[in-house]
Parts: C-alpha cells; sequence; structure tokens
C-alpha cells in the first residue's frame, strides 16, 4: 500500500463530499463518506506512527455568525449534515490531540475557494448544475447556462446582496503548505481561517468577472434561499501572526483564472486527462 | 444474516462503549465503536427497509447543566468524547430525520442505570475496577474492594455531596418497550429523559443500601474528581405525558436487586453463561 511504498510522514485530508443541499437531502453519505473516512485515516496514521495531519475544514463551522469579520474563537455550530461532518471531524481531532502529545494537527477553515491554476488546465471539474457561484458564472459565460439567479437583494449589506470571502485556490493551496511547515513546530492542535478578509457581494464578483474577462454576465434577482446569511468572511490576522501566510491573488485575479480553466476546458478534464497525471506545477 | 432469517422491523441500539475516562484517552476507539458501528446500523435499516429504531443516549449531552430538573429541550453539549459520540448520533438522527419521513426514530437519554432483574441472575458484568458508583459499592460489600471513594463533599447540595438520578434498570427497559410503541404512531424523531426525577446524592445512596441490605459500606471522602458536576437529575414529565411511562421502582429497591445479583454471582456471568441464553423473563 502506499504507506508502505514511500515514506509519508504527512497527510493533507482534502477528500469529502461537499454540497450543501446534498448533504441535506442524503445525510448518511455525508457522515460516512466524510466522517467514516477521516476515522479511517486517523485509525492508520496511528498504525503507521504518522503524525502530521491538516484537515480541510470550512467557514460553515461558525454556523450563522453574529458578526464579520470572523475570528477563529467565533461559536461553532452548524446548520446542515455537510457543516455536521467539518465540525465532528474538528471535535474528534481536537479529542486526538488531548490523548496522544505527538500528533501536530491543524484544522483550515477555507472561506469561499475560487479561481483556478494559470495554466490553465488546473481546475474544478463540474458535473451537472453547479452548487457554487464562480462555477455558475464560468458556465453563464461559455453559454452552457442562460443567466445566473442571484439570491435575494434585501440583505443587510451595502448593495443589499450577500457577502461572502472569496480567495484564490492557488493562495489556500499556499496556506496547507504553511499549515505543514508549522506542524514541524509541534504546537499540538492549530486552526486558522483561509480567507482574504476582504467581502465582495455576489454583484461585485460579477462586475469584477465582467470587467477582467470582458463578458457580459446576464442576471436576475429571484427569492432568497433558506439559511443564507447576509455576510461571511475571514478575519484572517491569526494565520499571518502565526504562519506568515496571507492570500496574494485579488479578485480580478480570481477572476481571470476561473474564466481560463474553464473557457480552455469546456467539458471540464475530459479533454486532457491524460497529461495531467504527468505535470507537476510550480505555484 | 439476522435481518434476512428474521422479520425484524425495529431496533434498539445498545451497543457502544460507555467509560468517560477511557473515552478521555482513547477517543479513537470510541469514535469508531459507537459512531461508526451506529452508522452501519443506518446504513442497515435503509438497505433493509428498517424504519423504527430506538437509541441509547445519556444525560450526559446535557453538559453541565445551568440547573436541574433537565428537560429536554436543555442545550446540548459535551466534556468528553464517550458524550461527543452520543450527542453527534444525536445529530445524525436529527439529519436522518429530515430526510426521511418515513423514519421513527427515539432518543432515549438515560440518567444513572443501577440495580438489576429481580432474579437475580442478570445483572451487569463486570471487568476490572468499577467505573461507577453502584458497582463500586456492591465489589465494596461483597468484599472485593476495601471501601467506597467519594469524591468531593463541598457541592452546592443538602450534604455537599453530589447528587445524580439513579434509575432502575427494569424501569429503564420498560421506557424502551414504551418508546417502540410510541414509533408506530409515527411522529418522526422524538426525545425523552429517562430517570426518576428524584436526584440523591453519593451518601444517600450509600444508606439506602446499608438498610436495604443491612450491610454497612465503609467510605471515605476524598477531593472532587475534574468535570464532576453539583447535581444532575431529569425532570421525566414530557415522557410520562408522552409516553404514559414513570420509574416504578425505588431507591431501596434499586439497592436490594443490585445486590442480589452481585451476592449471587461475585464473578459475574462466568458460572451461568449457558443458562442465561435460554430463559425469558417477564419484567
Amino acid at each position: 500500500m502506499v504507506f508502505e511504498e514511500n515514506n509519508i510522514n504527512s497527510i493533507i485530508h482534502f477528500a469529502a463530499l461537499k454540497a450543501v443541499g446534498e448533504s441535506v437531502e442524503k445525510p448518511l453519505e455525508y457522515y460516512k463518506n466524510n466522517l467514516v473516512g477521516a476515522l479511517v485515516v486517523f485509525e492508520l496514521m496511528k498504525e503507521l506512527n504518522v503524525n502530521n495531519f491538516v484537515f480541510s475544514s470550512s467557514a460553515t463551522v461558525y454556523g450563522k455568525p453574529e458578526y464579520c469579520p470572523i475570528k477563529e474563537d467565533f461559536p461553532l455550530w452548524t446548520t446542515n449534515p455537510y457543516g455536521a461532518t467539518k465540525l465532528m471531524i474538528e471535535d474528534v481531532m481536537s479529542d486526538l490531540s488531548k490523548a496522544n502529545n505527538n500528533l501536530n494537527l491543524a484544522i483550515l477553515r477555507y472561506f469561499n475557494p475560487i479561481g483556478a491554476h494559470i495554466s490553465g488546465i488546473i481546475g474544478e471539474e463540474l458535473n451537472g448544475t453547479p452548487n457554487n457561484l464562480m462555477p455558475y458564472i464560468t458556465k453563464v459565460a461559455v453559454g452552457q447556462l442562460k443567466e445566473l439567479s442571484v439570491f435575494g437583494n434585501d440583505y443587510d449589506t451595502p448593495d443589499g446582496i450577500g457577502v461572502r470571502n472569496y480567495i484564490h485556490v492557488v493562495d489556500l493551496v499556499k496556506g496547507h503548505l504553511a499549515a505543514l511547515k508549522k506542524l514541524e513546530e509541534k504546537h499540538g492542535l492549530v486552526t486558522y481561517n483561509l480567507g482574504t478578509g476582504k467581502g465582495y457581494s455576489v454583484l461585485d464578483l460579477v462586475s469584477s468577472f465582467e470587467k477582467a474577462n470582458n463578458i457580459e454576465i446576464p442576471y436576475k434577482i429571484v427569492e432568497r434561499r433558506p439559511g443564507d446569511i447576509d455576510m461571511c468572511y475571514a478575519d484572517p490576522t491569526k494565520v499571518y501572526k502565526e504562519l506568515g501566510w496571507k492570500a496574494e491573488f485579488d479578485i480580478e485575479r480570481m477572476c481571470e483564472d476561473s474564466w481560463r480553466w474553464q473557457s480552455n476546458n469546456p467539458k471540464g478534464y475530459e479533454e486532457n486527462n491524460e497529461l495531467l497525471g504527468m505535470i507537476t506545477y510550480e505555484i
């Protein structure tokens, strides 16, 4: 097996289902896949004496935060099974850390990752109608969807539209490398927000996309979605202070890279699957 | 398999590890055994179309309650991995219930079960030093342990000693039968405390035991245990109102039956294993 054939001393655990709506409809799938999957990894780590572990958590563990920006010590609760799996795994990590001083664990709470690698050949593969905003925008831009629906314009935000904290996926990756390095200092369990700290409304993102790529994105305002909140953006002070990491790419760059990926690969990896396994990229 | 050979339409899930201290030392064992075990049962229920499920939860999901008696709608949180597995399974049940209207689920939050079947041949098998009070008392009574340690006498209770809500295990069993019956009315998810509603301090229990069985239990007061709380007892109003169930056996009867089991079976089931599989008891 992979652990026997390689000298592995750190694990980054990305593997999980991640669609909120789907998790409400199929909770057992989410608990089985996300939670049991993580427990199996923890079990293997014990068996094989691997002590360094970085976990992909999510801003969803802050539930509906009372205010922004969100700090890591805000109250934690969740509003759907997807979020529950993230918070449960965080809780398990906390208990594992208390029971075993040798473990070096990092929880990274992602805000809203968008963008793609600048090469335009590594990006998010999409199946069916996108659940997230940027893939929806790029599908409209590429002509596969007619128009964007913006859910609600009566939120308590500057333009009435929900505000989120988008982060370039390559910045996110760099955050993981910084966390891996931090684990070597052996602090037990550490927890960081990975976000830019800047909130943008859905319409801010649309107009940034239009400007960056010179493409018009037709949209319509529709009713609020149940469960959506006014604002969600990170306070990234702690992660900068402790890891020296901060997001570098701005919203225009996120939009450019998202579009390069989508326009080069309207069918996702279908056309360049083979290539992908052979290349290593500088990030 | 058992589901194919029998016409099973309801499941009572008792199988779990239950020692708080052990769970702090071996959290992964607890998450694997308790949580994954329950998820496997849920998966099987789905596969085999079994919709009725009763879960052994615990008063531990109330964390350190602000006051007593404890109602079912008190805030839920936990202080150790054992408790976390109980609360996580409750959360999974809640999500399953929302996703599938056919499921009939009952969460039963046990307070402190003691006692044994009146026959004296069904009781709690003990391995090693007991983690719970009554088994400790009976081990002292039977001469296997020297004296009882009472943890702290400066709690905010009438005698300064921690107060708990003991319930006779046969009453607890009857609560499960009442819950099974309730599931037939198809209410989705229901949650009940199973407790008597009467709080007794550790020393109340000791003196009840001494009186009921005419045996002296030597004890000493020692330091508080970390994490222990002043009082914990149930408000059993809801379960009586909705299920018509209430605990019938008093503290003396609990003490008599606990002692009958222990004195008849100082080595637990070792001596009557064979018998046990063959008999059915009226409770």
